[in-house]
């Protein structure tokens, strides 16, 4: 069975440029298989794409590549590389878009893309895309491996700075928005396992004082809102049959103070 | 060949939940064939998502495993399905989804999903879509059929209440409009069939006449409104290279009367 | 291996057009692999689907079929084409999405559609996406090749009149915005290779002077704006990290002046 090669853009579907690097896939690696995950990472958010890679990767299966092209740097001297990962792969620019999965679980593997033999024999400066990391990817679905000699390692992979949780005192973290979903939901980067053997009591956003704690958004009555463990792994505040984020003002990187009761306590929010 | 899994939700594509379910269906049915059919329902819109199933259900080949993911409750004590018709199936939750399938084709047999050997070990009370129906649908697909230990038999599938087209007078119809599409088309939910040996000789939304009767949009000139009977086989509303809904201020759920001429005259919209 | 199918469509993914499309597709050749590059072209607009065939065309494998279904006139007497060039076909109504691929490649051979045993049985007068280019499609990339009995060839396909770039004076070329993309980049009419051993010294928009040049949108600081040869071979304007349509105010159809230095100097825009 072909491989997978995922593709993870901020390109949208208007233009032709997710079209193209399929095109080019195909053409090196007639059986591939191509899945779109996102093109609507919004153009140039490296975070996005970061955490958008961080949350499908535990998803799928050995073998898969994952294509991943939000590159405010194309035809800079920034980097191009191959990373592998418990037998999947990412291709991508050296801009911070490993930086979740390397903080979380390292990376096997790390290669540097210099070798042109496996890009096309013109690189366009404004497009990689297509013309570098689509044919790599192709490359590396064909073989299931990446090859030794594409490029020289790289130890040090291009990480942004993102705040961790942090404990403003002894029963309250200082957290940070990471994402909003399309329904509103407003996700942190608190982890669930952080908390494990500790109770949330409430969780605070300026002068708003969100205390109830759930399981699922049915929880509270339709258009209340609650905070709960949430299903890619981290606390978030959603409302019943509705839309958090515009509710309380919300948007990404804002801070959220998350309240504790004492450790010894059961968690109640897992 | 390896069967058709399509998919159908709510979820949009910028957030990872579509790109979740791919990847656990490929990591329990390597070969499956996974289709995006949509993921632009409106959030929590049971009925939108009803009604794209019902149009898409009669194209697609045997073998066929719609996943259909609307789902508010999710975690609640509503149930998850599997039904099946003529060979296809769906997966869905049990709060309305199967409405128009139901009403029109009954169902041949629908099964409640209770076997946890079907699912993923930990099932998310937020994320059904990935942890449940994702690998029901792989198995269901493998297989080309539901594995009778799979659950309970269901006789009543929740239903939603929906308007019926409902004479008024003798020569007039009350009908609802079910849909607007992306060009503003408004469709009701009037059958062409239900219409077969009348004539239809206006159709009126509040003040607003509508009398020009056609078979397709440019048999009146651009910019002009008409209606006829549409490619899913309801009577429709439309403006030649315009949006007829925009002009009409109409929206779903609204009125629409249907006058016809005596019923021993020959249709003239088919 | 299968072969492709491509669809291009301005039929968005909201509503249920293109499912029933790939529906009717995979009934006829259920081994088809069918590929979605756009439903976003922006309702009715035969050039930006004439421009994204054109833009896809070139990175193709040969055996793909691609489907544009962008049709105003649909159910009129405009005729259904099918196009062969080098090995790849397009499907598609005669409308004007040919005029760039024919102006700058010629087609080997177009055909009209007229056998209807190639349609499905009845061909519904707002849907020939469904009843009448999907199943040709099907047919075509199944045999790999269009049965000659499919209908009469065809000289003259439908072209719409498109300015080319014209010389106001010794060193400046009138030219047209063809596409603006997602980024907000703006896309002109002018060929990199017409431009082949001049220097672009400046492009003005009305009163608006652009004198930075480049190879990519890194070569100016963030939020400056330049003119490159963008990856479709098209001079275009781009604000590094930023939004130049936007910025600029311009739009698709707007006239822009490129002004060069004298011929003899090597290019520096390649």
């Amino acid at each position: 069975m072909a491989g997978l090669i995922t593709l993870i853009t901020d390109f949208g579907t208007r233009d032709h440029y997710v079209a193209a690097m399929k095109g080019v896939i195909w053409s090196t690696y007639a059986e591939a298989r191509i899945v779109d995950l996102t093109h609507e990472i919004p153009p140039h958010h490296i975070h996005e794409a970061a955490y958008f890679l961080f949350c499908v990767f535990p998803w799928f299966p050995k073998g898969t590549v994952h294509v991943v092209v939000v590159d405010p740097g194309v035809g800079t001297a920034r980097r191009a590389l191959v990373a592998s990962l418990n037998g999947q792969f990412v291709v991508c620019p050296d801009n911070g878009i490993l930086t979740f999965l390397f903080r979380k679980f390292g990376l096997e593997e790390i290669r540097c893309i210099e070798n042109a033999r496996f890009t096309r024999p013109t690189v366009c400066k404004t497009f990689h895309g297509r013309d570098l990391f689509a044919p790599v990817a192709a490359h590396i679905s064909k073989e299931n491996k990446v090859p030794s000699d594409i490029g020289s390692l790289v130890t040090a992979p291009v990480c942004f700075e993102f705040p961790e949780p942090e404990f403003i005192s002894s029963d309250t973290l200082l957290c940070t928005v990471i994402h909003i979903d399309r329904f509103g939901n407003i996700i942190t980067n608190l982890p669930e396992e952080l908390i494990a053997g500790r109770v949330v009591r409430k969780v605070l956003f300026g002068d708003t004082i969100i205390d109830k704690l759930g399981q699922t958004y049915a929880d509270v009555p339709e258009g209340e809102s609650l905070a709960l463990a949430g299903s890619s792994g981290f606390i978030e505040i959603a409302v019943n049959a509705g839309d958090a984020a515009k509710r309380l003002g919300v948007k990404v990187g804002d801070s959220v103070k998350v309240c504790f009761s004492q450790p010894h306590q059961k968690p109640k929010v897992t």
